[in-house]
Protein backbone atom coordinates (compact mmCIF):
# COMPACT_ATOMS: atom_id res chain seq x y z
CA UNK A 1 0.00 0.00 0.00
CA UNK A 2 2.66 2.38 1.13
CA UNK A 3 4.73 1.97 -1.85
CA UNK A 4 1.62 2.72 -3.93
CA UNK A 5 1.29 5.99 -2.56
CA UNK A 6 1.54 8.86 -4.98
CA UNK A 7 3.50 11.86 -4.72
CA UNK A 8 -0.12 14.15 -3.56
CA UNK A 9 -0.47 11.44 -1.01
CA UNK A 10 3.19 11.46 0.25
CA UNK A 11 2.84 15.53 0.37
CA UNK A 12 -0.26 15.15 2.25
CA UNK A 13 0.64 13.05 4.75
CA UNK A 14 3.97 14.93 5.60
CA UNK A 15 1.40 18.36 5.58
CA UNK A 16 -0.80 16.23 8.91
CA UNK A 17 3.01 15.37 10.18
CA UNK A 18 3.29 19.09 10.79
CA UNK A 19 0.11 19.53 12.39
CA UNK A 20 0.56 16.50 14.71
CA UNK A 21 4.27 17.41 15.59
CA UNK A 22 2.53 21.10 16.76
CA UNK A 23 -0.09 19.09 18.85
CA UNK A 24 1.97 16.95 20.55
CA UNK A 25 4.05 19.26 21.30
CA UNK A 26 7.30 17.26 19.53
CA UNK A 27 10.21 19.74 18.74
CA UNK A 28 12.04 16.95 17.81
CA UNK A 29 10.30 16.00 14.72
CA UNK A 30 9.66 19.40 13.89
CA UNK A 31 13.40 19.96 13.40
CA UNK A 32 13.15 16.21 11.16
CA UNK A 33 10.22 17.70 9.49
CA UNK A 34 11.58 21.28 8.03
CA UNK A 35 13.95 21.38 5.21
CA UNK A 36 17.57 21.25 5.87
CA UNK A 37 19.42 23.11 2.80
CA UNK A 38 21.70 26.20 3.21
CA UNK A 39 20.34 27.02 -0.81
CA UNK A 40 16.56 26.73 0.43
CA UNK A 41 16.33 29.18 3.81
CA UNK A 42 12.97 27.91 5.06
CA UNK A 43 10.53 30.64 6.05
CA UNK A 44 6.99 31.01 8.42
CA UNK A 45 4.20 33.64 9.01
CA UNK A 46 2.52 32.77 11.87
CA UNK A 47 -1.29 34.23 11.87
CA UNK A 48 -0.40 37.72 12.54
CA UNK A 49 3.17 37.30 12.71
CA UNK A 50 6.01 38.85 10.14
CA UNK A 51 8.15 36.35 8.45
CA UNK A 52 10.60 34.31 9.96
CA UNK A 53 13.57 33.03 8.30
CA UNK A 54 16.15 30.65 8.74
CA UNK A 55 15.62 26.88 10.45
CA UNK A 56 16.99 28.42 13.87
CA UNK A 57 14.16 31.13 13.97
CA UNK A 58 11.77 29.19 12.41
CA UNK A 59 12.12 26.47 14.95
CA UNK A 60 12.54 28.72 18.39
CA UNK A 61 9.07 30.28 17.38
CA UNK A 62 7.35 26.79 17.38
CA UNK A 63 9.17 26.07 20.70
CA UNK A 64 7.75 29.31 21.94
CA UNK A 65 4.26 28.53 21.11
CA UNK A 66 3.85 24.93 21.86
CA UNK A 67 5.59 26.16 25.20
CA UNK A 68 2.70 28.26 25.89
CA UNK A 69 -0.28 26.17 25.05
CA UNK A 70 -1.31 23.22 26.96
CA UNK A 71 -3.57 22.59 24.34
CA UNK A 72 -4.16 22.44 20.49
CA UNK A 73 -5.68 20.65 18.13
CA UNK A 74 -5.67 21.05 14.52
CA UNK A 75 -8.86 19.68 12.15
CA UNK A 76 -7.83 20.49 8.81
CA UNK A 77 -10.06 20.27 5.99
CA UNK A 78 -10.13 22.17 2.01
CA UNK A 79 -6.77 20.32 1.94
CA UNK A 80 -5.52 20.74 -2.05
CA UNK A 81 -2.07 19.35 -2.90
CA UNK A 82 -0.23 20.39 -6.33
CA UNK A 83 3.16 18.74 -6.63
CA UNK A 84 5.34 20.19 -9.73
CA UNK A 85 8.37 18.47 -10.20
CA UNK A 86 10.14 18.34 -6.74
CA UNK A 87 8.63 20.94 -5.28
CA UNK A 88 4.95 21.19 -4.09
CA UNK A 89 2.21 23.57 -2.43
CA UNK A 90 -0.62 22.70 0.06
CA UNK A 91 -3.65 25.01 0.84
CA UNK A 92 -5.70 24.04 3.33
CA UNK A 93 -8.02 25.27 6.23
CA UNK A 94 -6.51 24.96 9.95
CA UNK A 95 -9.97 24.50 12.33
CA UNK A 96 -7.96 25.20 15.46
CA UNK A 97 -9.05 24.36 18.84
CA UNK A 98 -6.78 24.94 21.88
CA UNK A 99 -6.11 26.26 25.51
CA UNK A 100 -3.84 28.20 27.27
CA UNK A 101 -2.69 28.09 31.09
CA UNK A 102 -5.54 28.82 33.12
CA UNK A 103 -4.86 31.39 35.63
CA UNK A 104 -5.31 28.31 38.80
CA UNK A 105 -2.72 25.78 38.48
CA UNK A 106 -3.15 22.58 37.00
CA UNK A 107 -6.21 23.96 35.17
CA UNK A 108 -6.40 24.22 31.71
CA UNK A 109 -7.40 28.06 30.44
CA UNK A 110 -10.64 28.72 28.28
CA UNK A 111 -10.70 26.67 25.21
CA UNK A 112 -10.60 29.14 21.96
CA UNK A 113 -11.29 28.64 18.55
CA UNK A 114 -9.88 29.93 15.51
CA UNK A 115 -10.36 29.78 11.59
CA UNK A 116 -7.17 29.96 9.79
CA UNK A 117 -5.90 29.24 6.07
CA UNK A 118 -2.38 27.79 5.16
CA UNK A 119 -0.17 27.87 2.50
CA UNK A 120 2.41 25.23 2.95
CA UNK A 121 5.50 24.73 0.63
CA UNK A 122 7.71 21.57 0.53
CA UNK A 123 10.47 20.11 -1.25
CA UNK A 124 11.09 16.73 -2.38
CA UNK A 125 14.37 14.99 -0.53
CA UNK A 126 15.15 12.03 -1.25
CA UNK A 127 11.94 9.70 -0.94
CA UNK A 128 10.26 12.96 1.90
CA UNK A 129 8.93 15.77 1.56
CA UNK A 130 10.17 18.59 4.19
CA UNK A 131 8.72 21.77 4.83
CA UNK A 132 10.25 24.54 2.97
CA UNK A 133 7.45 27.34 4.10
CA UNK A 134 4.56 27.92 6.01
CA UNK A 135 2.13 30.63 6.10
CA UNK A 136 -0.98 30.79 8.17
CA UNK A 137 -3.56 33.77 8.39
CA UNK A 138 -6.56 34.61 10.16
CA UNK A 139 -9.91 34.17 8.08
CA UNK A 140 -11.10 37.73 9.11
CA UNK A 141 -14.43 37.57 7.66
CA UNK A 142 -17.00 34.58 6.13
CA UNK A 143 -17.01 34.09 2.33
CA UNK A 144 -19.40 34.72 -0.14
CA UNK A 145 -18.67 32.04 -3.25
CA UNK A 146 -21.31 33.69 -5.57
CA UNK A 147 -21.78 37.13 -4.20
CA UNK A 148 -19.72 40.05 -6.00
CA UNK A 149 -19.86 42.36 -2.40
CA UNK A 150 -20.36 40.38 0.75
CA UNK A 151 -22.27 42.00 3.10
CA UNK A 152 -19.83 41.86 5.58
CA UNK A 153 -17.71 44.18 4.66
CA UNK A 154 -15.10 41.66 3.89
CA UNK A 155 -12.95 44.53 2.41
CA UNK A 156 -14.14 47.27 4.25
CA UNK A 157 -12.52 45.97 7.35
CA UNK A 158 -9.14 45.96 6.10
CA UNK A 159 -9.69 48.77 3.78
CA UNK A 160 -8.85 47.78 -0.06
CA UNK A 161 -6.38 44.37 0.52
CA UNK A 162 -3.32 44.62 -1.70
CA UNK A 163 -1.83 41.54 -3.87
CA UNK B 1 23.24 43.30 -18.40
CA UNK B 2 19.74 41.43 -18.24
CA UNK B 3 21.73 38.21 -20.36
CA UNK B 4 23.78 38.39 -16.98
CA UNK B 5 21.00 38.24 -14.16
CA UNK B 6 20.50 35.37 -11.97
CA UNK B 7 17.88 33.34 -11.14
CA UNK B 8 16.66 35.38 -8.10
CA UNK B 9 17.26 38.72 -9.81
CA UNK B 10 14.67 37.61 -12.35
CA UNK B 11 12.48 36.10 -9.65
CA UNK B 12 12.60 39.51 -8.01
CA UNK B 13 11.78 41.20 -11.30
CA UNK B 14 8.39 38.71 -10.94
CA UNK B 15 7.63 39.57 -7.75
CA UNK B 16 7.98 43.09 -8.14
CA UNK B 17 5.66 43.17 -11.70
CA UNK B 18 3.10 41.22 -9.67
CA UNK B 19 2.28 44.26 -7.60
CA UNK B 20 3.10 46.88 -10.32
CA UNK B 21 0.00 45.07 -12.01
CA UNK B 22 -2.25 46.04 -8.75
CA UNK B 23 -0.85 49.24 -8.72
CA UNK B 24 -1.86 50.04 -12.36
CA UNK B 25 -4.83 47.71 -11.74
CA UNK B 26 -4.02 45.80 -15.42
CA UNK B 27 -5.52 42.75 -15.69
CA UNK B 28 -3.93 41.54 -18.96
CA UNK B 29 -0.84 41.99 -17.52
CA UNK B 30 -2.21 39.75 -14.29
CA UNK B 31 -3.32 37.30 -16.04
CA UNK B 32 0.41 37.11 -18.06
CA UNK B 33 2.05 36.97 -15.06
CA UNK B 34 0.25 34.11 -13.38
CA UNK B 35 0.97 30.44 -13.91
CA UNK B 36 -0.86 28.99 -16.36
CA UNK B 37 -0.69 25.24 -15.95
CA UNK B 38 -3.53 22.51 -15.69
CA UNK B 39 -1.38 20.30 -13.49
CA UNK B 40 0.14 23.07 -11.15
CA UNK B 41 -3.05 25.15 -9.70
CA UNK B 42 -2.33 28.41 -8.49
CA UNK B 43 -4.00 29.86 -5.17
CA UNK B 44 -3.98 33.23 -3.78
CA UNK B 45 -5.11 33.83 0.02
CA UNK B 46 -5.67 38.02 0.47
CA UNK B 47 -5.14 39.47 3.97
CA UNK B 48 -8.08 38.13 6.05
CA UNK B 49 -9.45 35.93 2.77
CA UNK B 50 -10.20 32.36 2.75
CA UNK B 51 -8.31 29.94 -0.07
CA UNK B 52 -8.94 31.14 -3.79
CA UNK B 53 -7.41 28.56 -6.26
CA UNK B 54 -7.65 28.46 -9.86
CA UNK B 55 -6.58 31.07 -12.30
CA UNK B 56 -10.39 32.27 -13.27
CA UNK B 57 -11.02 32.80 -9.47
CA UNK B 58 -7.78 33.85 -8.59
CA UNK B 59 -7.60 36.61 -11.00
CA UNK B 60 -11.28 37.50 -10.76
CA UNK B 61 -10.38 38.65 -7.07
CA UNK B 62 -7.80 40.80 -8.22
CA UNK B 63 -9.95 42.40 -10.75
CA UNK B 64 -12.60 42.96 -8.10
CA UNK B 65 -9.87 44.22 -6.05
CA UNK B 66 -7.94 46.80 -8.05
CA UNK B 67 -12.04 47.39 -9.18
CA UNK B 68 -13.27 48.48 -5.78
CA UNK B 69 -9.02 50.59 -5.36
CA UNK B 70 -9.11 54.19 -6.27
CA UNK B 71 -5.35 54.51 -5.63
CA UNK B 72 -2.84 51.60 -4.18
CA UNK B 73 1.19 51.61 -4.11
CA UNK B 74 3.05 48.78 -2.36
CA UNK B 75 6.52 49.55 -0.67
CA UNK B 76 8.00 46.27 -0.45
CA UNK B 77 10.78 46.24 2.16
CA UNK B 78 12.36 43.04 3.51
CA UNK B 79 12.27 41.34 0.29
CA UNK B 80 14.20 37.87 0.50
CA UNK B 81 14.58 34.97 -2.26
CA UNK B 82 14.95 31.31 -2.53
CA UNK B 83 15.88 29.90 -5.52
CA UNK B 84 15.03 25.41 -5.52
CA UNK B 85 15.68 24.12 -9.50
CA UNK B 86 12.51 25.53 -11.11
CA UNK B 87 10.75 26.71 -8.02
CA UNK B 88 11.18 30.06 -5.85
CA UNK B 89 9.81 31.34 -2.62
CA UNK B 90 9.74 35.20 -1.93
CA UNK B 91 8.78 36.33 1.58
CA UNK B 92 8.43 40.12 1.38
CA UNK B 93 6.81 42.97 3.64
CA UNK B 94 3.89 44.96 1.82
CA UNK B 95 4.13 48.58 3.12
CA UNK B 96 0.81 49.38 1.41
CA UNK B 97 -0.36 53.07 0.67
CA UNK B 98 -4.55 52.76 -0.51
CA UNK B 99 -7.71 54.63 -1.01
CA UNK B 100 -10.60 53.34 -2.47
CA UNK B 101 -13.74 55.63 -3.99
CA UNK B 102 -14.95 58.52 -1.71
CA UNK B 103 -18.57 59.27 -0.82
CA UNK B 104 -18.46 62.18 -3.25
CA UNK B 105 -18.11 62.08 -6.40
CA UNK B 106 -14.63 62.49 -8.43
CA UNK B 107 -13.30 62.42 -5.09
CA UNK B 108 -10.44 60.11 -3.59
CA UNK B 109 -11.47 58.14 -0.36
CA UNK B 110 -9.05 59.39 2.36
CA UNK B 111 -5.84 56.96 2.34
CA UNK B 112 -5.44 53.85 4.70
CA UNK B 113 -1.69 52.39 5.30
CA UNK B 114 -1.44 48.75 5.83
CA UNK B 115 1.46 46.68 6.92
CA UNK B 116 0.96 42.80 5.40
CA UNK B 117 3.72 40.31 5.01
CA UNK B 118 3.56 37.56 1.95
CA UNK B 119 4.57 34.70 0.53
CA UNK B 120 4.87 34.28 -3.11
CA UNK B 121 5.52 31.03 -5.35
CA UNK B 122 7.23 31.05 -8.25
CA UNK B 123 7.89 28.32 -10.84
CA UNK B 124 10.00 28.56 -14.19
CA UNK B 125 8.64 28.72 -17.76
CA UNK B 126 10.99 28.85 -19.87
CA UNK B 127 13.03 32.07 -19.58
CA UNK B 128 10.28 33.21 -16.75
CA UNK B 129 8.98 32.97 -13.50
CA UNK B 130 5.37 33.17 -13.04
CA UNK B 131 3.81 33.40 -10.07
CA UNK B 132 2.04 30.25 -8.52
CA UNK B 133 1.10 31.28 -5.11
CA UNK B 134 0.24 34.81 -3.43
CA UNK B 135 0.17 34.56 0.53
CA UNK B 136 -0.69 37.69 1.92
CA UNK B 137 -1.57 38.43 5.69
CA UNK B 138 -1.91 41.16 8.22
CA UNK B 139 0.76 42.24 10.67
CA UNK B 140 -1.68 42.82 13.79
CA UNK B 141 1.33 43.03 16.07
CA UNK B 142 4.72 44.86 16.88
CA UNK B 143 7.42 41.94 16.33
CA UNK B 144 10.41 41.93 18.84
CA UNK B 145 13.53 40.36 17.74
CA UNK B 146 15.21 39.59 20.59
CA UNK B 147 12.55 39.15 23.22
CA UNK B 148 10.79 35.50 24.58
CA UNK B 149 7.82 37.37 25.03
CA UNK B 150 6.53 40.81 23.57
CA UNK B 151 4.90 42.92 25.85
CA UNK B 152 2.01 43.45 22.75
CA UNK B 153 0.44 40.17 23.64
CA UNK B 154 1.17 39.20 20.49
CA UNK B 155 0.11 35.66 21.11
CA UNK B 156 -2.42 36.81 23.26
CA UNK B 157 -4.26 38.59 20.38
CA UNK B 158 -5.07 35.87 18.74
CA UNK B 159 -5.04 32.99 21.22
CA UNK B 160 -2.15 30.45 20.68
CA UNK B 161 -1.39 30.64 16.62
CA UNK B 162 -1.10 27.02 15.27
CA UNK B 163 1.24 25.82 12.73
Amino acid sequence: MSAARTDAERVELANTALYEAVERGDTVAMGRLWLDDPDAEVSCVHPGWPVLRGRTEVLRSYALIMASTDYIQFFLTDVEVAVAGDTALVTCTENILSGGPSEAEGELGPLVGQLVVATNAFRRVGEEWKVWSHHGSPVLAGRDDEEEDGPEGREGADGPEGA
